[in-house]
Order: structure tokens, then C-alpha cells, then sequence
């Protein structure tokens, strides 16, 4: 029995302390409270800040006004409604030239519960997943929670954050089950590498194990073009893609994500997201079908999301390069964010980066996210996102981490 | 390596075979097939029928005109919006009484997430979850994917669904972690007498086990009252309940429900969902908060969705005494359903449940759902469901099923 302010309550799981509260999540809660008191410059959480099409947000508007309401309000089928899915698979056609049919897809409540089914239908206890260190943070919990076990994959900065494949041979073992590629990356912002891709498909054949593609950010690039895992010879049949509408049509609080791949694995998580969370939101994926029709992500993507992130972010590199000589920095190809090795700073400062970020937010109201959550390999650099100040307070935060340096050099 | 379709996939996790297809799901896919072809009568699959209240549709318009559009498509914390959750604390003192603050609850991706983030919260592996013989069949396989070990607790007909005390200590042992109490039941209707829920709180303290109380129907009772589990002595500190919008205000495709109890369960409950869902959907939080203000939800309870369903039981029943008198048949006190028992009949017919059900769907194009489905104990019992169909189709439905016993009697 715990003791909890002196309110006795059963056992929590040793389960849930597998999992550690997402220090990103946390920050962004602080930031809310912060916000109130003070103004913050934020290059925390990656939250897309532009508005969404305004032609969704007319067809939404639509969908309530039609006759039938009950439809919108109604549960659909656990995969999601066909609709959606026939729009997928022809969306995948048209951008990545690959064939899926709709029983090879499952919508998912965002890339967040894609992740999480994608590694329930291929996990078993003590199977390992390989994760580049550093990436995306979301991923070592559900992998923790489903009882796998985390083999680290470090990428370097001097390599513009491309994995080894030499380095990835030697961390293969017979209980490898998957490797996770998130392409452009979060937190690096790197694109994969065409022929590298192929090499860890290679592998993946050679000693039989999945591959896990999250596109999240797949329309989000500035420089090179996005690998269709995939469609890379012999990569279909052993490839799970993990993707989300949350970035690229800007509206993350509708929460749908959706997830392709061989049928069988699908299958699998449809199973589980059954008693996971039933199936998606049926009023959101009637609205999200419309982004997906006609030219409309095209034009909105073209002509709003990529040019609008684009200016942001050389606006921050050159701010960046101009502000922090000493820092190696990586220009990203894709994603939201920079990946800024600071180590020169922070021996002069006597801190790591978690200490940096606490203190630039203490001392000048801006946030960056420690390279260290990121992984072992990330320490020593902080991520910026680009993605919700405008032109001039990227400008006007940059210079205060900056000015931060030069108060606090030992 | 697996060989599906001659191509070869890796393997599939041996968790995804702990979990069965929901077989409602099946059917009710099925049927969306079936009456393509022909009129089809469903007492299938227990979704509400009946339109959202139509100042929901408007305020969801509303929010969608304003003038700020970001929000509702924006990310929310994962624990809910504040507003929401606080609004939900006002409903529960206003209808149960009963005091919790915001970090008490935790917003979820409708009952089915609650279920599985309060499961998550207090299961570890090999420990032994009580639930009643027949209950919901959402239940187990949850436990399963969590490594839990189901105990039955048998509940009978002839005793009004009521679980017994004696019969549930003989049940709990020292790997006792919960027992989960749906009142109103699905498939039986029943609901928990006081005195026996008292009892039940009893034997959670001295055993030291959770109470995992799913109030999905709560507001759909027909007699007798709802008995809120963690206002009784000694429950508060050790009771999770679980709730959805889905069946009180009739809009299961927004997938929102919401989970409370004690905050340290809650908060490991949002560290959990961070890497499920990560957040619930922020346009439906801001409708469904509507519902709860004002009088709103107590004029459509009481004005629609009750006496709707209340007469569509009654005419379920009284047809269902007249056509088939060698049935058992209790009247449901709350829920959506009857569940019958044809035993007699069965064994007249040469058939189990499922037989039953399987033929009855293909020679009279009627749909009810096996007893077997909800525990050992439900076997030669039938669910139907009185939601879906108006009083005429429920009187027909309920002629055919008896015409089919008569024409198939050996």
C-alpha cells in the first residue's frame, strides 16, 4: 500500500514506471503557465503554427450542415472509414508511386498511436528495436512499455546525421525485430540518404527483421527528396510506414495519423487498436478525405507550408551562424528543426545542455530542448524548431542565447 | 519468416494472437455488407441511434467560425483541455456529488482508451483482474495485451445479474490487483445493488485491490438508481471510474470519454496515454464541453434519449413475453440490451448460441448476438440490443425470431 498525502491507494503498475513523462510535453506545460507572466521566445515543441486550409475548415463546416448528421457522429470501422482509406492509397500512388490497397491501411489517432500499434504487431519481450541516437523521443517509451529492448544507433553531426551502415552491421543480433528510420528527422532534420536506405534494407533481408518508416514529416523538405522506403527493392513486404496529417495539413488536434504496410501486420493492429481505442474519429476524417482530394494539399504545401517553414528556417541559420560562431551547425534538409552541436559554449559555460536550456529560459525567456532527450549521442547540442516565432523573434531569440553565452562565460 | 500470400513477411508479435477480433465488430462489419443485399432487423451492435442534441452541431459550427480557428485544431494537453475538465468536475458533484479537482481526471479517446490507460495504471504482469461472468467483452482482452490473468465471477439470471459476496471472496487471492464493476451492465442490464457494491468496496480494502467502476451507461437507467462507486465509505481512495460521451449525448465517432480517480493512478494514466494518443482531439473536447454546461444534458437525458429508449425496451419486452414464453427473460434496468435466456430453446433446436445466432441471421436476416461472447456463464443466452431499431422493426424482429424457432424445432 503507498502512502500518498496520507490517502492510502492500492499499488501503481511497476509497469508505469517504465515510462517517463515526455520532457518535451513538460515543457511545453510550463511554457503555457510561463506565457502568462512573461513573453517567451519558444523553439520548444514542434506544434505546426500555421492555420489549416481554410477549405477544410469550410468542409467541415459543410459536413455539419448536411442533412445527415448523424454520419459525422457515428462510429466507423476500426481501420477507419473506406473513404479515407481509398484516398490514402491513391494520395500514396500519386506522391510516392507505390500500390496499397485500403485493407493494407489503418488510420490511427496521429503518428503517436501509429507508432505505438506498428510496434505492438511485431514486439515480443526482449525482441530489440534499433533507434538512431539521437531521434525522435516517442519512441523508447511505447518500445519500454511493450517490453522490447532499445539498441542505440549513434549518427553524428560531422556526418550530417547519416547512419553508419558498417556501425549498423555490428549492432544487428538475433534479436533484432526492427529498426525505426524517421526521415527527414526529428531532431536532426536529416533526409535520409537514398543508397544508404537501401543498405539498411539489405540488411533488414539478410537477417530477416522490420523496418519502421515514419514519415512524418515527408512533405516538410527544404533540400534532396524524400525516400519511399517501401518502394526500394525487397523493402515492401518487411516496411510499416507510420504516417500523419498533423504537420503537413496544420492540424494536429484532430489527431489522425494512419499507418500502411503488408497486410497481415495491419491486420494485427487493427486487432489491437480495437481494444486500444476503438477507431478513429469519424467527424475528422471525413474533413481531412477533403485534403487529400483535388489539388489542395498540393497547392497547400507548395505554396504555404514548405515556402513559410523554408523562409523561418534560413532565417534561423544565418542568425545562428552569424550569433554562435563556435557552434557546429547542420543546416536541416526536412522537419522543423536545427540540431546545434554546442559544445564549444558549454565548456566554456560549465554546463550540459540541460542545465543551458534551464537557464537561458530563467535568464532570457527562451526555449530550447536539450540534445541529451534525444539520446545519449545528443548531448551536447540543443534542438531549436523554426516552426512557431516569426522572422523576427527567431532573430531576437538567437541573439539572446547569444547574449546569454557572453553573461555567463566563465 | 512467416508466408503470407507467397510473399515473405517477418514475424508478426505473438501479443497480437493474445487478442481476438471484438466478435460485435465482426458481425456488425458483416451486416454493413449484408444490407447492401437485403433489409436486415439488427439487436447487433450497441451504437446510439439517435441524433446528437442539435445546439452540439450548432456550437461545433460556432467554434468553427471564430475567428480563431487555430485552436480547435491545435494540440491540447494530454490529460484534456483545463476547461473540459473542469467542467466534468462540476457534472460530477452536480449528478454523483462527489468532489474532484482537474488533476483528478484525464480525458480519453472514448471508454475504450479509459479502459486501457486504467488497466495500464495498476497491471502488472500475472496479476489477476476480477470480472463478472457475463460482463462486456472489451474487458478481457486488454488484460491479455497487459499480461493480466482473468478471474470469472459468475452471475445468474435467477439473481437479477447480482454478483455475490461469498462467490467473489472465494475468488480473490494475494495476485488480486482489480475488479471491474459495469453498472449498468452490457450484456445484462443489470444494475449494481448498493448493498453489494458497499460489499464489494469492503472486500477491496481488506484484500487491498483497485475498483475499476465503468459507468458507460450511467445515465441510461430505467429503474432503480445509478450508484456512484467512489462516493461509498472507504471507496474514494481506491476507486477508477470510467466514463464516454459516447451513449449519453450520442456522438461515439468524437471518441470522447474521461477517466477519474485517485491523482497518482491519473497521472500515470497521463504518462501512459502520452504514447497511445498523446492527446485527446481538441475540437471535440470543445464541443462535448458544451453538452455538460447549462441544462443542456439533463434536458436531452431526460427528454430524448431516455424515454426514447425506455419505450423501445418496453416494447422489446413485452415482445419477447409474448413470443417466447419458454425464454427467461429479465427486464434490464439500465444499458441498452436484454439478454435472454433461450436455453429451453436451444435445446429444442439442437443448437448452442452461436449456431443460433449464425442462422437465424441467414434465414430470417435478423442479428442478435451469441451469449457466449461475454464469458462461459452467457453460453444458451442471446443479447439484443433495443437502440437501434424503431418499435415496429423491434416487434417484427422479435416474430421472425420466433417463427424460426418454430420452423427449425427437431
Amino acid at each position: 500500500m503507498n502512502e500518498i498525502g496520507g490517502d492510502p491507494v492500492p499499488k501503481i503498475s511497476y509497469r508505469s514506471d517504465l515510462v517517463v513523462a515526455s520532457p518535451i510535453r513538460r515543457i511545453a506545460a510550463l511554457l503555457a503557465e510561463a506565457r502568462r507572466r512573461k513573453d517567451i521566445i519558444s523553439f520548444g515543441g514542434g506544434a505546426p503554427s500555421l492555420e489549416p486550409p481554410k477549405e477544410l475548415v469550410e468542409e467541415a463546416i459543410k459536413i455539419l450542415k448536411d442533412h445527415d448528421v448523424t454520419r459525422p457522429f457515428a462510429y466507423g470501422a476500426t481501420k477507419g472509414i473506406l473513404e479515407l482509406r481509398e484516398t490514402i492509397c491513391a494520395d500514396l500512388k500519386k506522391y510516392g508511386g507505390i500500390d496499397y490497397n485500403p485493407d493494407q491501411v489503418i488510420v490511427t489517432e496521429g503518428a503517436t498511436e501509429g507508432i505505438y500499434v506498428a510496434l505492438s504487431a511485431v514486439l515480443d519481450k526482449g525482441d530489440e528495436v534499433i533507434l538512431m541516437d539521437p531521434t525522435y523521443l516517442g519512441y523508447s517509451e511505447p518500445i519500454k512499455l511493450l517490453g522490447g529492448k532499445i539498441v542505440r544507433l549513434p549518427v553524428y553531426i560531422g556526418e550530417d546525421f547519416q547512419p553508419s551502415l558498417d556501425l549498423l552491421n555490428e549492432k544487428i543480433s538475433d534479436k533484432t525485430k526492427a529498426i525505426m528510420i524517421l526521415s527527414p528527422d526529428n531532431p536532426t532534420g536529416r533526409v535520409i540518404r537514398e543508397d544508404i536506405a537501401k543498405g539498411i534494407v539489405d540488411l533488414a533481408c539478410d537477417h530477416d527483421f522490420w523496418i519502421i518508416a515514419d514519415d512524418t514529416y515527408k512533405h516538410i523538405i527544404y533540400e534532396g527528396k524524400h525516400v519511399w522506403i517501401s518502394a526500394l527493392e525487397n523493402a515492401y513486404e518487411r516496411t510499416i510506414t507510420v504516417c500523419t496529417f498533423s504537420k503537413s495539413a496544420s492540424l494536429p488536434g484532430l489527431r489522425l495519423g494512419y499507418v500502411y504496410g503488408p497486410e497481415e501486420a495491419i491486420e494485427c493492429m487493427e486487432r489491437i487498436k480495437q481494444y486500444l481505442t476503438l477507431c478513429p474519429n469519424t467527424f475528422s476524417q471525413m474533413v481531412v478525405k477533403k485534403f487529400l482530394e483535388g489539388e489542395l494539399k498540393e497547392r497547400y504545401i507548395k505554396e504555404v507550408v514548405v515556402p513559410t517553414y523554408m523562409e523561418r528556417r534560413n532565417v534561423m541559420g544565418k542568425a545562428l551562424e552569424e550569433n554562435l560562431p563556435d557552434a557546429t551547425i547542420n543546416w536541416p534538409a526536412g522537419a522543423f528543426y536545427f540540431f546545434v552541436d554546442i559544445s564549444n559554449y558549454l565548456k566554456q559555460l560549465g554546463m550540459d545542455d540541460e542545465e543551458f536550456a534551464n537557464k537561458l529560459l530563467e535568464k532570457k525567456s527562451v526555449v530550447v530542448i536539450p540534445g541529451k532527450y534525444f539520446g545519449e549521442n545528443g548531448r551536447n547540442h540543443v534542438r531549436l524548431t523554426f516552426v512557431s516565432e516569426t522572422n523576427e523573434r527567431i532573430v531576437k531569440g538567437v541573439e539572446l542565447i547569444a547574449e546569454f553565452i557572453r553573461e555567463n562565460v566563465k
